[in-house]
């Protein structure tokens, strides 16, 4: 738990900035979370500027939610700036496995660069391992196969660090495995907890080579909130309300005493 | 009121896929009262895979309120392949009559294609109608003419469920009207009631072919979370957290005893 | 303060309607800001139709928070209708000085319109005004020089009215400043506060051709409801609902009592 601590507390001492190229969904939420977890978001997809801004970010979170050919380019051109400038690239590979294209562009982004952290449901995950998953939109409708070896196995072919959520979340670097058993069932009843939990993984990556650690610092840290948000919640929306304010407020001393993190 | 409370269960039974091509304004709204009713969105614009997206959706619910040429392509190539699967198409034709491109643009999908529902405020509707009606950006703000005249001749000449939000809605088939009198002032404070309504629509569309049913059903429930929310909340913001809560609690018990749908 | 009350009472009277063409991250909020000081949002950025929606609303928005070449031409388009139709422009140059490409589309704009106010955090302003600033992401750094001259310089080199906000926000026309020191130290932890801000300072350019009193009106509306906000939330997102229903229910007469407007 000590690397955690460090990890959690440095970010709300650096405030590192991470540059989103992200889904319209839900990018209130992830400029918003970031804000909660002590870093400083920012959203830019011009061709013309995300060179620049990848470089001057700590961290660049690429979601796919609701790409176009104009926003995948940009993701190449600001995956590319990142590359070169040593700064860590989280991909969340929303719906890939619901179709053809998504599944490309996302396949497209994990052979040409090297992603720190892939964040994804078991679907999405699955689909990328080139296991049999089943997607129905941007939800895991069916999978077969076990989890943790599809994502020790991801990311041992991948070289990256891969976090699958779910009731238990699973991150593994290819040779460990941690599970996090934080988190609330209401998450599920809102939109966007995952990309919202792929701009806190990327602001643990922002401030922190230990991407293992990092990406269950974020998990942890997300799923406590979402307990306590539970707790208070008389419906999702209010849920969500409760939810970002605790992020906010979270402290290490309650990381401490609340996070599950248990590393096999 | 029994084929009302058939569609609302079974929206809770099978989650059907909402598939969204919408605006960045509601999105993430239209996306959460989407999950809040039991139903999944998913918003997808791309020309490579919106085929798909809406080829293995159960509806599809195209709002044009941000709406630019590639977005209206897309809108194009989701409808071809929705009408192609049979999967109902909700239109939403934000701000037609403000400009005439919102009004060629829904026009042209209403010709092109057969649509389940058009949703809309008497402005939007009447001037689809060929009615004199006077838009300011959004929102209605004079129109000359009876709206359930209006609903039904729109309904009958395009073969469509008609569905004209205000303070009592009016639903029509071409054939005959709903009126549903449920719903709170504070519901035209906050932006994007109209769309939320659509994704509604859209859920209640994706189980039913009984498309007047389904598209009362819709309103009476927003409706209905509407009048519970007022109850609570201390402004627009509020009221609107305390809507999507009670949208979510929502259970057929309280639509049978406060659901206002009034068939002529 | 009679002149602020009386651009207040006027959006309320007259319900304007406030054209934006805004990034993807604050769009919502904007909107619905909007609609809590009393007026009518509308965003549009289809080349097809920004000239005829600006020509017919009372205030135009523009904010580069997330630009990109399509809708840095939507902007241009808009700004010439809006020109010729009288309609206050206000510019939010976001991120200028981060990018050069940002500094270059909100150079660009303020060269080639009438701009009516500008308003910005000290790094965009003293960027545009040629002093040394620096920008982390959307965020001022560091900025030498002093804040009250860079704002009265720019004004005067464009002129037109210039807000940077801040802790005191500082609004200047080229002769006078005045200082706003209303607001609470929360909305420094929400995303979007500066393009909420941009929206209040376009309700009130609508109703008023005094663009010095109409940005302070906004500044202090703002910031009230901001310091009664603070009074009730548990951290930054309960705080942003309780922000909204207090700007929805202030009154002249709060205004008047708690308003912290001061003319050098």
């Amino acid at each position: 738990m000590q690397d955690n601590i460090k990890i959690f507390e440095s970010i709300h001492t650096n405030h590192p900035l991470i540059h989103h190229i992200t889904n319209s969904v839900t990018i209130n939420d992830c400029a918003n979370v970031t804000l909660c977890i002590g870093a400083s978001p920012v959203m830019a997809h011009a061709h013309e500027e995300v060179a620049d801004m990848a470089a001057c970010a700590n961290a660049l979170v690429l979601n796919i939610g609701t790409l176009d050919p104009y926003q995948v380019e940009s993701m190449h051109i600001a995956a590319k700036s990142a590359e070169k400038h040593d700064i860590p690239i989280i991909l969340d590979p929303v719906g890939a496995g619901a179709t053809s294209y998504r599944t490309k562009v996302a396949q497209d982004l994990i052979d040409t660069y090297q992603i720190a952290v892939i964040k994804g449901n078991v679907g999405e995950i699955g689909t990328l391992a080139g296991a049999e998953a089943r997607m129905k939109g941007v939800d895991a409708m069916s999978f077969s196969g076990n989890p943790d070896q599809i994502a020790m196995q991801l990311a041992h072919a991948t070289d990256t660090v891969v976090a699958i959520t779910g009731e238990i979340d699973i991150v593994s670097d290819g040779n460990s495995i941690v599970f996090v058993k934080n988190g609330a069932e209401t998450m599920g009843m809102i939109s966007g907890t995952g990309c919202m939990v792929s701009s806190l993984v990327g602001s643990c990556a922002a401030v922190s080579s230990n991407l293992l650690a990092g990406a269950a610092t974020a998990l942890c840290a997300f799923g406590i909130a979402g307990e306590h948000a539970a707790m208070h919640a008389a419906g999702p929306s209010s849920f969500k309300i409760h939810m970002f304010d605790a992020l906010a407020n979270l402290t290490s001393d309650t990381l401490i005493k609340e996070g599950k993190i248990q590393q096999e």
